[in-house]
């Protein structure tokens, strides 16, 4: 397969490209590095991408930009920084890609725990994570041609614990080699439609 | 209480303030009818709200405006009227409602239950009831001065059948009357970040 792989400099989308690229093509695409540059958050930008890249089958992105901060201090301006990147960049990366994607094809998102099981200064972050995991169920019904859609949900990254830990006690961290299983399931197998929350269950 | 009531004309409004008027103080906010008028999307036109209402003890809202259409016809701008208005719309209610709400109020918020269980061409209201759930969560841990925040999440009810049934066919239907149980349970219970699921489960 052709996968373009977005936020492929970060700690998950290089666990995914480990995972991944022994057995597939893949594009690298990051907003200042990779193979093509994308601010996913401008529908012009997606559109230059797609240009690029051309017909693929299946459409990883890993990332996505939210502003942390104490709900008190919270503006309509900081919300919009998850609306529009972490949120709608996904968003843009899939509506557009209907029109290159191949028959049968998928695209895998990324949102996180914080909607389910939230921390202090990530309510923007939960905000985001819940309209796309929203996004992905809605979206999955009304697929053409067979075309897929899912969306991985990480709990912390044990390689993000030097930086976020103190955000985060209590909660079990897993390496994104781990987190990496989630894309491939998606990208790999036959569902869709479906939250693969990887070390962490809204049961628990 | 002093409950502030957005929505207060709709068909679960009109069944929210039957449930809690005869024990409470209502001030009734439409966006073109009621005692204040309000467009929640525009935050001026929220804070012209409380500086009308004054200090209050509880604000639900059971309002919000979504785009419904199939998923091919979505452009950015479809997606912008259900993020404006049903999602940062309620948003803007809570955040500017902070300034004003007394100590041990709340704020009970409206999605709805198509993000879990989706319907053709529901595909933003399924992103906007997303969202709101992940803020409810992440808000309900860091409000200050006991405040708390849950969010009621209808199946379809019963007064709506003759409009949108097409789109809920095999979908359990209840009253409003019903639904408004749900804002009673919110706002003169003790719980915080809830989902209150009135008429479905996300087990089912």
């Amino acid at each position: 397969m052709k996968i373009i792989l977005v936020g492929a400099s970060g700690t998950i989308g290089k666990a995914v490209d480990a995972e991944l690229s022994a057995r597939h093509e893949i594009v690298r695409v990051g907003r200042s590095s990779g193979d093509v540059r994308v601010d996913m958050a401008d529908p012009a930008s997606v559109a230059r991408l797609y240009a690029q890249t051309g017909p693929f089958d299946a459409l990883v992105s890993t990332a996505g930009n939210v502003h942390f901060g104490p709900l008190e201090q919270f503006t309509p301006e900081l919300f919009e920084v998850g609306l529009r990147d972490k949120l709608m960049g996904q968003v843009n990366l899939v509506m557009q890609g209907l029109e290159h994607i191949r028959d049968g094809g998928s695209f895998t998102l990324t949102s996180g725990l914080l909607n389910e099981d939230p921390i202090r200064q990530g309510l923007s972050a939960a905000m985001a994570n819940g309209g796309l995991e929203g996004f992905v169920r809605g979206a999955a019904i009304e697929l053409p041609r067979g075309l897929r859609i899912n969306i991985v949900s990480p709990t912390v990254l044990e390689e993000s614990l030097p930086a976020y830990g103190p955000f985060f006690r209590g909660t079990k961290a897993v390496p994104a080699s781990e987190v990496a299983l989630g894309y491939a399931k998606s990208v790999e197998g036959a569902q869709t439609g479906r939250v693969y929350r990887i070390g962490w269950s809204r049961d628990a």
